[in-house]
């Protein structure tokens, strides 16, 4: 443990969020998400909900202001009557951590594996629930 | 070993199930299916017949619902005489388990080779019946 | 996610859960523990409290029944004032779940870090209650 | 799988097999043994009993005949009521494959521990029995 | 050494070809074949002739009953006036040990390098004979 | 780079020392020091001096509260009239960031070698300054 | 440290622009760059401005003689307002230590991404100035 | 050293040499060449120039006589007035050694980065001539 | 294959014997030898006799010639009737290519695997005779 | 290649160089040395004569000050007839690079084989000479 630093981001976490520069991507996902198969780098954090891991990212890490919507989620699958209540949960925590209205992408469940596989790093969470799986674009920080 | 994982499930193969996700698909191969040469993650399960694997999995597993047959068998080829009765215990099997009636789907020799080279794993039986190969893809789960 | 397997232990702990066998030792590490300096396999359990962990744990993994207190807790060094409710949580949790009254050696702290070093694996957890680490030694199942 | 190659026998453990020479031991050891923990070299022999491995083993690697007993079994811990029918079973097998009728030294449990860590290799079995862990010792073959 | 394997069979060349499956390849590699450079898998066999290998190879393992020629022989280049009178003799072997009349295909020097670059293995041995390497297709067995 | 983290600091030993505990100890090591050879865990810091990267760690990391003076130098050598006005910029930034006054313990030459040998990680600086190197300890945190 | 090898280049990045030869090229990045996830080689200097390093490796290393210019700068984006006085800090630097007037390519975001995924080495400093990543090629010396 | 083998032919490039079967190539490269960034294989032979590797590996390694010219060299740049009397030296020792009149083919440089990337491994000499890389293709030897 | 090399000695051999230097030890271990548990450093050679590797070793190594007996024997077991005429073909081998007459120290069993444990390389062959096993120490040679 | 290192100086070396502190040890190891089973970190420099690799080190590396002699050579055994006119050539070298009168200590060939084991690395040359090892134990400089 570190002064600062929220205990569920692991020193592995951290260590990926520092290494990724601008551009990079990370995905949270879901427990349900296929992250062992896609994944170019993996992070375990089983048992954790992305809503807590979101915030305490979104603290330390700048989102992209290069893009118009430095966040993507997966659509629902047409014909799938699930609901994303998480969906405002995330909406909620970007607006207050990195003041951003509008963040999200929606990308269709196929093209959200492809983009997830060219991603930096997939976190695996242990997130109930469905669709909840979102990814994140680094953005730049001035030198400290 | 530990309560209620039964012991011809192995830590590695157990680690395997749990870190699939959604639509990530498993080879049961029997003893005489190319294993070593297509596998990505090669689980070795000597001296196991595949109904007794199946049936441990598919309690544990659930398959997937987003699709029409979340289980694949191979093909005959054709000139081939031999019988597969084998297909029988394994439908059983997932109407039991998994309450599955038409579970399989049935694919050609050759692309069935090409869709275990990109399984997420292949477990390596001992299991003597020839067309005895079966895919499986995995489901969501609620959390737990 | 797989049935019955609670999404906090992470596919590395159960694989280590279940390699063990009568007799070996695993280390649930507080938040100030040096785990990573003492550990033969560490597996991260970070941002979790350790009595759920012990509770998934205990409800998973027999404790030996060949000696008399098969968990240990770091003593409290003297001249420290800090006091340690936690232990009651766990031997609330340890009665329940392993029906076992009196379950706990204290252990000198330096004493504690040896018998942790020689351990078969520590999991470190984000738990922040101080003398909060507890060992936990493997007992026998029949067959399954 | 090749001819005359039992299919419990795993192509690892029969490299370790090959591997061996005169005066190596291996260790069958039962669901319950700290494997792991313990070897040099695993071998994962899950939801296999000892029985059928030992015959398999017995039929292809010679004992070592510059010993008394080139067997080993642990002791029942005193004040253990436990039975060990299975080491009859064993007898049998090692009178028959191997021609030797009081092949089995008997050692104290941390005794056999040790000899168990310098062994060269552990076969992790599914073996539900109790004390029901076997030591060989391997001997000399002419040249074929 | 083992009861029943000839001691001219590695430990690693048994594992390797008892993890073949139906219809993977392996290269045995005259002493000028460059197998280092094309091998997937790589077993050294120096010192050793191609003869008493394929008779070894052939008594533990099965061609491949499904393609008409399961063995492959390289072509002589065209112009090149070697004669290959170890083909008369790889020959009389697998009619002995598999009962073969016609099992070679002959195929095209350069297209040998290609097919035995997609092969399981490649044996490298001592044969000093040109034109002596042959690739072997593995069949299928029943339960043992 | 992230929020809150100097650009000083890498990821490697920013994870390095969350993964540290209580007691455990980090070397900051001159130019000079022999680090390679001595070090369990070796991150390279050429090109910085020691005062920086001792200020961000302390800001990071506790020093430990259990023992007298959690931090320590290399005794000058008898008969070496080396000044170390360093040390002095050393005890100002340790009484800035962590309210000590007399943090310092004074190790001869060779027992400062063996304990940094036992050390949990060395930080390889380009620090110019004879008798430059630190060892810290480090505490404890409460949950965060 | 040896004697004419400035403190700030690490044994790593020494060894890494020793082994490039002509044509290589290696990207100082800015710490904004994504030089995790583009490197072929990746060495850390943290904490490091681009001036002082540019300056020790063009003392080390020659530029390549035989393309018009052996240096790139990453475009600013249309729309983008940030100056880059840093630029003129390189040229200055460039032209000090190579005798270079007009040194640099101006390479389009995307292009210099792709550019320095082929590169032979990704340098990650602590530079803070935006666009401030460049990319130099090698030249040729004579044996000395 | 072993008796008949010269001290500048390293454990390892002999390795290399034995592995090499007919077809492989093997790249001397000079200096400048850019040998860690297109090697498949990668030897050091720091100091040393190309004359006596070349005289040495050619005592060896015979050269293959199935094409018209088994030894490639760079074309200089046009427009480059670098001579290359080297070339000369290269055409006495390929005569002396391998009998060969005319052994050189002429390649286009970036054409010859190509085929040095695709050879089976790269010598990195510290020859100080320019346009001093050479190629050698290594031929077939009867049983010994 | 390289000219003057015999095609039984294998890369990796020849690799070892000429990193080995003046004192070092290798072991021709016979085929039931235990080898793999013994070495520092394993080479198989399987299917191979030692007479024939030891006439090849011998003329490419010398042997030690600061000791009074470069090369050692295993002497039979008290009570064993064992006949061991390989030694006298290993005595003639010796003084043709080593020039010597009385070359052999003979070692007890147990202290003879000790030293083997030592040597720096020990090669499994597929000799068939007991009591085959030999060291060799390794010499000097002039530079060449 | 780089300005002002010379080229018989591998990238690798040169790296070791730098990671050496203060009273690390570096071995140049004459050709008969047994260099890899002694070294702790081994770099090979075949074909090298070590007057020139020990004044290309000496240029670069200075030697410790706080000892009476800071480079060792092995006595010549008693007995032996053995000249060592290299001794006088390294002294020059020594003398020129390093000020240093009588740098020398002798050690018995067995002690220096311990002592070379405990060094932080040993260059395999290969110096033709008997007798011709030589350690040298680094310094310290102010920084750069």
């Amino acid at each position: 443990m570190l002064r600062g630093i929220p205990s569920l981001i692991s020193p592995e976490l951290l260590k990926i969020l520092m290494e990724m520069g601008h551009g990079d991507e990370i995905v949270l996902a879901d427990g349900n998400f296929p992250a062992a198969s896609h994944a170019q780098r993996l992070v375990r954090a089983d048992g954790h909900g992305i809503p807590e891991l979101l915030r305490a990212i979104a603290k330390l890490m700048p989102l992209d202001p290069y893009v118009d919507r430095p966040a993507a989620l997966m659509q629902v699958v047409p014909g799938d009557k699930t609901e994303t209540p998480i969906w405002g949960v995330y909406g909620d925590i970007l607006r207050e951590e990195a003041g951003l209205d509008v963040p999200f992408e929606h990308v269709e469940r196929f093209a959200f594996y492809e983009r997830a596989r060219a991603a930096h790093a997939i976190v695996a969470t242990g997130e109930g629930a469905l669709y909840a799986n979102v990814i994140l674009k680094k953005g730049v920080l001035p030198a400290n």
